[in-house]
């Protein structure tokens, strides 16, 4: 229903080819142009999903689910960004949990007084991110330990922490081999305690899906345009935050990853509205595992070709801190199997004072 | 019962007229005023809740059920003592969870094998004190990153810190606007979560409520002297603190914060004796949640008039930590609807050693 | 079964005598003659703990089933080598939560799909666990916040840290008593609660107890051999590690750590197997228990005594927050009753990536 964005495809590439200057324009037009790509990926991988039976197809849409989001990051892991990657995962993970969560939790709630999901599925998922974020403060502590600081250059030159990239490297094998555990747990061993998160579509009068090639056509046509978008959207993102006195990592975390969820924050909004809780939390709260446990380690993993230098996964300690008390508070929220407008309130909050915490943060080069 | 006590009303106010260089007598002589008069106010407040009907009487419960630690932090925050306002905030919130609830469940562990109450309004309550350890934990980290010190002179002078002025501030309108929230949750939306705490009175044989008047007049009186009576206390916990070689943050957090909330203890431990679980974790955890959610912001927005400088939000990394540490605590001990007398002894455990580390602390000006 | 290993206890005291400077030859036989030395002790203890009936024997279990731990702790702080008597320590926390009740999950949750056990014993259990980690971070917070750093030399001269002494003093007899309140919790007054741990031996056909002399005899004999071997131990632990270029934390938390848990590691996986949940968390979660409340107190105080100066409980900033971490993640994965084996494959994975976090710190003197 927001295909008439999609023109903002050639628009934003073509603002950026005639008026490279016109940062914010660019920015803008980019930010736009993703939103209908992202909504065409995860459709058409949903689609394939229906094609290819329930088991492949979980792997798809657990793999596929945050590819625009894993585009974009590809970008800005190309030209060096790490500071931008690290906080678009940062941001990506507390984003689902707080404000896709959130939004959910309230919407549900104001329509039906309390809403309860199945507290077994939402625990094993909590317990995950709890363990990424451990992973992500391990390299920060041991580098402030080795007194080295905890911030690379912009430019994303190593500075020499060999030890901290061989432990980052590390903890991307481990972290990807829980996600490889977690999905032989809900695809195949337990996948009766996540009956939500795999049909998606089972809401009603469904039509059939789509042609094999028609999936594949549509998903690769959105990879090339969105890849295109990308460069051109990372690419804005230094000159415009420097414009307005923000931090990369401010428009990292709350803008980069706000665009690349927005197809997430739809569906699971609108599953807590028709009180199918444990689809809407599987969206929001599989949303932020994808993300710590796939996204982030292939990210990892992948920059040791991609990109001038390794990068490692010394989350500045702002964004450490975030992801960890996000994560505490998600855990209490959605430990006990029910749901109310309050506690939507109280993740929106969350989100709120850390966005505003940020916001205040100024934008020297290299935080 | 402590009526008599109010004879120290007039000795304090003579002592500190007549022999002002008697520190410790000032000190020892309006602690003692002030426990009768906020068992008035909160008396009488009660009261005029009982004629004002349940929502407007639950609200205003609610708002000045804090009344006295509102006032002696006034008191303080006039005389431009950040440190110790935010002492005595920090105090109230740990006193609240560790030392009244512990006492509580202690107490009613003793007379009764296993207690049990009502889950679901704990842990929004629970949840509630996480959101606001996290805005606590925010403007501290922020000043810490931004590399300015996180400790205000004790003049109060501030040090240029305009950003964070500006992020407490905000912080401290969400915060408000939470409270308001959680208002509208616990008085209408979802009022039969929280009977216990609008009832206070249904314990048996109650008396019909006193006149309306005599309420007012009542709250009037024991306002003009406990504000009285607070400017003597605050004036010489300075001096006080300094002669036995404390910190005022030590005198802040386990004396002045002690004090203020005389009133919940009694009434947090005679309810769990009587097998009120639910009243008595209301009692406790709500007065935690009043302070953090309503006393905090309010003294915040209202350094902006009062007093010689703006008061942010950075509380020293040992308070921070502390009130986190303890919201932790109190959400695994109160988080599963049951109770007993080993789990009273954990919360009075942590309350002691938090007490002891703070002991250490020298008392060195600005700490 | 494992009685064979014995022939190591006369082989590494003979190879420490005649090969001093075969430092890892002498710390590898001393591991491995720890091992059986330690399943003796501990199998004595039970049974003796069968003769003197439930309560004592309880009490016995409970003081004595570390005593191996306490014993190579003892030869650590004799040598004044307080840096791996505080590794051993966190090392036995962490690798009772982490690496047992990691293991016990998993090979339980292989066999069985789900698994379930009673969840009021366990949370009691976690929130012990959490106030000692609270007991743990205060020193270390209070001696950073008094600018004093947080490591000691290496050779355990106390520099002049009164207060911190005075501290942590204080804090381990709170948790002794705090202990001392938990054993009257779970073997008199609440004694249901916990009634696997209790009954070690009711797995089917229990051959009658030993005669109290044999156990005595054996508990004696042991003792004598494991505070040799201990000695032997701990002297080759610093060489071995400076030739390795490993950390002694590293050695302390992962390999002297676990060796003293060995027993527990056998009888929690056992128990697992064969779906004796609550056995199984009793065994690894009140290993823990003991470690942190028992013995780390029990070292503070006969510091006082024995070797060249006190120590204080001023962990290393990492092995704090490692240890919080921990119980943190415990609490979540083992607070709702259940269990199956991706919460195993996360305990572990947690352990994993503290050990790889730990083997890359360099090791330096005084690390």
């Amino acid at each position: 229903m927001f295909n008439w964005l999609l023109i903002f495809v050639p628009i934003c590439i073509a603002v950026e080819h005639f008026y490279p200057q016109q940062h914010l324009l660019v920015f803008l037009t980019a930010c736009v142009a993703v939103l209908p790509l992202a909504g065409w990926m995860s459709r058409a991988t949903e689609q394939l999903a229906e094609r290819t039976g329930e088991g492949i197809g979980g792997l798809l849409n657990a793999t596929f689910g945050n590819a625009a989001e894993l585009i974009i990051a590809f970008a800005a892991l190309r030209a060096g960004l790490h500071d931008v990657v690290k906080a678009s995962i940062a941001g990506s993970i507390i984003g689902n949990i707080l404000l896709v969560l959130g939004a959910a939790m309230l919407a549900g709630g104001l329509r039906h007084p309390e809403q309860t999901y199945n507290a077994a599925g939402t625990r094993s998922q909590a317990t995950l991110l709890t363990l990424s974020a451990i992973a992500l403060v391990l390299p920060a502590a041991y580098s402030a330990a080795a007194g080295r600081g905890t911030t690379e250059s912009i430019q994303g030159q190593a500075v020499g922490m060999h030890e901290v990239v061989l432990l980052s490297v590390s903890i991307a094998v481990v972290l990807l081999a829980v996600y490889g555990a977690f999905l032989v747990f809900s695809l195949i061993t337990h996948s009766t305690l996540f009956v939500g998160s795999v049909e998606h579509a089972d809401t009603g009068d469904t039509p059939p899906p789509w042609p094999m090639q028609k999936s594949l056509l549509i998903l690769a046509a959105a990879t090339v345009a969105i890849a295109w978008v990308s460069e051109v959207l990372v690419g804005a993102i230094e000159p415009t935050a420097h414009e307005f006195g923000l931090s990369s990592v401010f428009v990292g975390v709350f803008v980069v990853a706000i665009l690349g969820n927005a197809a997430e924050h739809a569906s699971a909004i609108s599953a807590a509205m028709k009180n199918h809780m444990d689809l809407s939390l599987a969206i929001a709260i599989g949303s932020s595992v994808q993300v710590a446990l796939f996204v982030a380690p292939v990210l990892v993993l992948a920059s040791l070709w991609v990109g001038p230098a390794p990068m490692d996964l010394v989350f500045p300690g702002g964004l450490v801190a975030t992801v960890l008390l996000s994560v505490l508070v998600t855990g209490q929220v959605a430990g006990d199997g029910r749901s109310d407008w309050l506690r939507g309130v109280l993740l929106l909050a969350v989100y709120l004072i850390f966005g505003m915490a940020f916001f205040f943060v100024p934008g020297v080069p290299g935080h």
